[in-house]
């Protein structure tokens, strides 16, 4: 039940500093202390360990309002690179970034659909990231980290997956096999926390801090950011929004609850409300979820009926979920992100407008405000470069979290069901 | 976008003092330094600034274990009374309290059925505070502070209830009017927060640091803890889970949304549930919340079979709905409190013992804690009273919030939707 101490404060102050610097690219102190409230000798301190350890480098000079010149500061490229790994279930991707973030070189490889294991998941990993070191000779000994996002309900503490129901994952020991496929030290999370990482750092997080970042892809879920933190839970899973109730008692989902918003947001939940609609449509026998969107797009354009009541409906679903978290968090913002938005973003867009007034609480609605960004599918490798960037400043002493993570504890047994633990003697031991 | 501040810190750590004194009601300073983690410099500091405000006062001494005495501390009952107001739709209680949070007494007038306006329901307070202060003469002029619990969106920082949709009010400035029928300052509130700062304060708060805390009565809610600290989201109406949904286009919520959590889970709801097993049954006619529910219970013991599937049912969609706060909350620990505990908790608890760990994700499952907890129905006002105590040490310049309270902005524009703004010209300006 510890107290925040004084270096947690000062570790937060790091991270607005750094994220100030990261989204202005080039600052003064005098500008970092006007964006972060902080006082101008915590920013100078700040920003002095930063240069010391080059994270960040002077950039020259402007003149002040009284005419002196004061000193511009910016990330350092030259410090290193980091690499960002989106492991999704048809591919793995690794970015090459440097330490200013900016994006130097991509490799990709398909995986083959069905399970995989992490020794396959890590070959593909390391043959990406060979052929990456390779192009770039002039980086050896300077990849300060990995970020490697994977599937699932991920541990960052311990490094397991601890449940990925696509490929079958129980408690897989992620960093062991990682690390030998990666020459530096590995970082993992799931896409989730990453997307939320990225928005936080570039996106709704500079203006806000209370909000919702909400990920359309495949599957579903959202970012909570309280307080201007990510929100992580007691094991790394909060967020999983996709795995809340929609319609209680109704569709299947792969998570084997009933009714959860995934399976109707999600791309196999579209495709089922298509097959409502229309249970012959010849879009519902194509396989690929990019593909399935793209073309489900292009027949709502051409006036295709059940197309545009499938997205319509979608839309419908949408706002109720996003009313939801809207309800529950009466956040300031909810960001709408995600690989769908870049396909059919525009058209959910017009319809939770139209909706969401009905699916708020008029408290929490009236100083609320939506926005959908068109993805560009390269938001979790960026947010996994950011969290790489984040392990190697806590390796070297200067620590900036976007997130507090705290060590799950083994599972509890001291009950009949798994997860239920009545610390006290039960029901009738609290009488107050 | 500011950070937090070592004032923030100090008060945070006040709290903490604070809360382990009243919860452990005689302690040294090396016990707060052992349960708060707090250095004892800073808990010598905040305990001597307490003291000298009379809040906490010296309470004999105990032999430490060197040997050397060492002094004991408790809340000084004598510092004065607060006064905690629980405004229901049938009845408007007040209790005095003394700033050990002791109860001293209590007075209780009902309310007519139907909506009431502000100035009846003040009338009513004013009638029960005159009451209690004629019956205890010897607190005159020691009042430090009244705690008002309103039903609705309350936004205590304008002093204004937003929405209570069963009184048909908006924006009904509350502080002004109560201030009136109360001869000391005021606090509002609603009675979800109140419920859950008493958690905080007294119950799974001592333990945890991320938790919910659910409320089943008439209406339904949550009380959401992450880090320690209540969340009130950016208006004070975070938490209103019972406005999520169960059932999408299921019944009709008072809310005016379909399908909420509240429309099957409060005790409306469990009516509905009822009248859909048996819509003949005799019990549907009982206007009275309390007296239904108990009704029901005793029904249900004597073997009615309509009235144990209301209660199996109510007990399948609490699980689900709890189901939903930990797979997107991820906390450590959900305690249920509530009136309806004090009558069906121990069949509810069965039930959704039996069920959670199907509606919760394996992860989230796995370190979960549930408690129900008996609820005496005094959750209200005993909240109340601490939120008035926080009151009267902010005034007094020693501030020890459970939570912190953000204006909220005026409504925004900005769009055709109410509460709809796309601060930077749309979806397309966005592309990343």
């Amino acid at each position: 039940m510890a107290a925040k101490s004084s270096k947690d404060i000062r570790n937060e102050s790091r991270f607005m500093v750094l994220r100030t610097v990261f989204a202005q690219h080039t600052v003064t102190r005098a500008q970092i202390s006007a964006e972060t409230a902080l006082s101008p000798a915590t920013v100078t301190t700040l920003v002095g360990e930063l240069v010391e350890e080059g994270v960040l480098r002077e950039a020259g000079q402007v003149s002040s309002q009284g005419g002196r010149p004061t000193t511009l500061f910016q990330a350092n490229p030259g410090r290193g690179a980091l690499l960002a790994v989106d492991v999704a279930e048809t591919y793995v991707r690794v970015d090459l970034f440097d330490v200013s973030l900016a994006r130097l070189d991509q490799e990709r490889m398909e995986l083959a659909p069905g399970a995989q294991t992490i020794e396959t998941v890590a070959e593909h990993i390391r043959g990406c990231v060979e052929t990456l070191l390779h192009r770039h000779p002039e980086l050896e000994g300077d990849v300060l980290g990995a970020g490697i996002s994977l599937p699932g309900q991920v541990d960052p503490v311990r490094g397991v997956d601890v449940f990925a129901p696509n490929w079958d994952w129980h408690e897989v020991p992620l960093c062991a096999a990682l690390e030998e496929a990666v020459p530096v030290p590995v970082r993992v999370d799931n896409p989730l926390m990453a997307l939320a990482t990225g928005e936080l750092w570039f996106g709704a997080g500079r203006r806000f801090r209370q909000f919702v970042s909400v990920n359309l892809g495949t599957g579903v879920g959202a970012g909570i950011i309280v307080d201007g933190q990510l929100l992580r839970g007691r094991g790394n899973s909060a967020g999983e929004w996709g795995h809340t109730t929609l319609i209680w008692n109704g569709r299947t989902c792969s998570c084997g609850r009933s009714g959860c918003v995934e399976a109707y947001v999600g791309v196999e939940g579209i495709r089922a409300t298509l097959a409502e609609i229309a249970p012959e449509h010849e879009l519902l026998e194509v396989p690929h979820h990019r593909d399935f969107i793209e073309r489900l797009m292009r027949a709502e354009v051409a006036g295709d009926a059940a197309a545009q009541r499938a997205l319509l409906r979608t839309g419908d679903y949408l706002a109720a979920g996003i009313g939801n978290l809207v309800n529950l968090l009466n956040p300031e913002h909810v960001s709408v992100l995600g690989w769908i938005t870049r396909y059919a973003g525009a058209e959910l867009h017009d319809r939770v407008r139209e909706r969401i007034a009905q699916e708020c609480l008029p408290g929490p609605s009236s100083t609320l405000s939506i926005e959908f960004t068109e993805a560009d599918g390269e938001g979790v490798s960026l947010g996994m470069a950011v969290l790489a960037l984040e392990a190697f400043l806590e390796r070297v002493g200067l620590p900036s979290p976007s997130s507090a993570l705290t060590p799950a504890p083994p599972a509890s047994g001291g009950g009949s069901a798994p997860g239920w633990a009545v610390p006290h003697g039960g029901l009738a031991a609290r009488r107050r």
